[in-house]
């Protein structure tokens, strides 16, 4: 079994020799762009680490775990032109670089480019596989939808949070896992193990998320305070909006428009108010939760415990524990 | 066999009965209005006509003729967003109603719901009916991006142009005809055959389409001179500009946007130069022979000539003839 960092490599050589057509340019060079703008191929890996618990032959895996990629790649692109997103990993989204339509068709033609790739899987599975890739298309698709409608929203509950980001990031995770699952040839329950094991890990991953867009990570090197700055309700807003008193509240929901304070003064206000309210804390225990319960999913397994070494490892390293 | 008109009640039962989810609202709501929409089914109908000149059996091909009119109305949806079009179908556009966040992300979610509906095709055919959609849904984006690549080129050829519709208009036909040859049990060579006849097919209903819009059509009771005032490159358009000296190109390139005149005058204008140059005829000429060209194609095939009577009066209602 390659190591990790080989398979991130074997995932790079089967995207990059993936040709599109060169004409019509407006149409195919973005999808090339976004493509090639890096990303830690977090689905993929997943995808062919779940295949790998089961076989020790991955390239059936190969195609789907290219078409995954291709697919979180569309929803980007997609999405930063819902959320005006001017930059994408260091570089120009492509909305900024080439314009709204442009980005709309190509995101169209990449959504089509991911089930291009299904093409190539192995016929026996083909059925299964296009089901659950589909599921989890439109699972991303409604947590995207719940995440636009949350914008709108006085109130959102930490229940309706945490319904959204399980389609919106952990639907992703949990499908590529259960294809790779069945690619692998996995029984029936340890697929749905799997898929448990991969929702709880995106739920982990998604509040980690949060919690350093506030709180920092010196590993990341990431601006601090991008989401109170944009007054978004990420967990911790909302786990604070639950536990303040109406007063407090009104700091939370009017700061980040405050016009006499600066951008440091902001932030520094609201993290005040999550700190009086323990919701660092309350966030890495949800974490720890979440977390703790993915590994122990990952024991159940009906395989030898020593299948699953790379997963876990995987897993930790996502969320930044030394192995 | 069932006549065209019960084969047209068969698909809008069966797109009436597809259930989509209730929330998000806005992820699905647009979906429902867009399908309930009304549109001749015309590519679903080609579809089942194609499957019924092999099969007596029409249900095996139902969830795929479902799936190419879903997968029309998701391009309908996106190239309203790029064309700016409030209206559709006399109704409001998902984009004017609903705002250009809905339209785009429905729309994605419109286009997985096509690839949903796949997952019921027959499993032995399951891996070409993906391979032949992806193709077509491909090519279709090809040809929307060479649109509006037209709109900022100063000089399109009859030929440049004849490709542009062939990726647009017929891709979607001839996909669909294949895809229900190839679920009717058709030979690998009448599938070929009738792509290319639905491929004729739809060059000559595009081009009749170019010139309903100037020169008319009482049935339909159609504006006139839409394109003309819009500058549109339509095939009468660039087939006058290929035929006319520079002082008629001037004309011909500037009129629509002339503030001098009223549409009135801007239509007699354009439709003056057309008229001399004999642009209506020879636009005629151009849909007889490839009407008459795709109707051969069906003589071809290797099925008694009575199993293709329903496609080439299909064919002919498509294109205004009596039968």
């Amino acid at each position: 079994m390659q190591t990790n960092e080989q398979l991130l490599s074997i995932i790079e050589n089967y995207l990059a020799q993936a040709e599109f057509p060169a004409e019509p340019e407006l149409l195919y060079a973005p999808i090339g762009y976004s493509l090639a703008g890096g990303g830690k191929r977090l689905r993929p890996m997943l995808l062919l680490l779940a295949c790998g618990i089961f076989s020790d032959d991955l390239q059936p895996a190969m195609p789907a775990a290219a078409a995954v990629e291709v697919f979180h790649n569309f929803t980007l692109l997609h999405d930063d032109i819902m959320d005006n997103a001017s930059m994408r990993r260091g570089k120009p989204s492509v909305y900024a670089r080439w314009g709204q339509n442009v980005a709309i068709l190509s995101g169209d033609a990449m959504l089509i480019q991911a089930y291009r790739l299904l093409e190539l899987v192995p016929k026996e599975r083909m059925q299964q596989v296009l089901a659950t890739f589909n599921t989890m298309a439109l699972e991303v698709c409604e947590g995207q939808q719940y995440d636009m409608d949350f914008e709108c929203k006085t109130k959102v509950s930490v229940v309706e949070y945490m319904h959204m980001i399980e389609l919106k990031t952990s639907a992703l995770l949990a499908g590529s896992v259960t294809i790779g699952a069945l690619l692998g040839g996995a029984p029936e329950s340890d697929c749905r193990k799997l898929r448990r094991f991969a929702t709880e890990l995106g739920l982990a991953f998604q509040l980690q998320d949060d919690l350093l867009d506030s709180y920092g990570d010196e590993r990341l090197g990431k601006a601090i305070g991008g989401d109170i700055l944009e007054g978004k309700k990420t967990y911790l807003m909302i786990t604070a909006m639950s536990h303040a008193d109406e007063p407090t509240r009104e700091i939370l929901r009017t700061t980040y428009r405050n016009p006499t304070l600066d951008d440091e003064a902001k932030i520094a206000a609201v993290k005040a108010v999550y700190d009086r309210l323990d919701v660092p804390r309350l966030t890495e225990q949800q974490i720890e939760v979440r977390f703790e319960r993915a590994l122990s999913i990952l024991d159940s397994l009906t395989v030898p415990a020593e299948r699953t070494v790379r997963m876990r490892e995987f897993a930790r390293s996502l969320m930044g524990r030394k192995n």
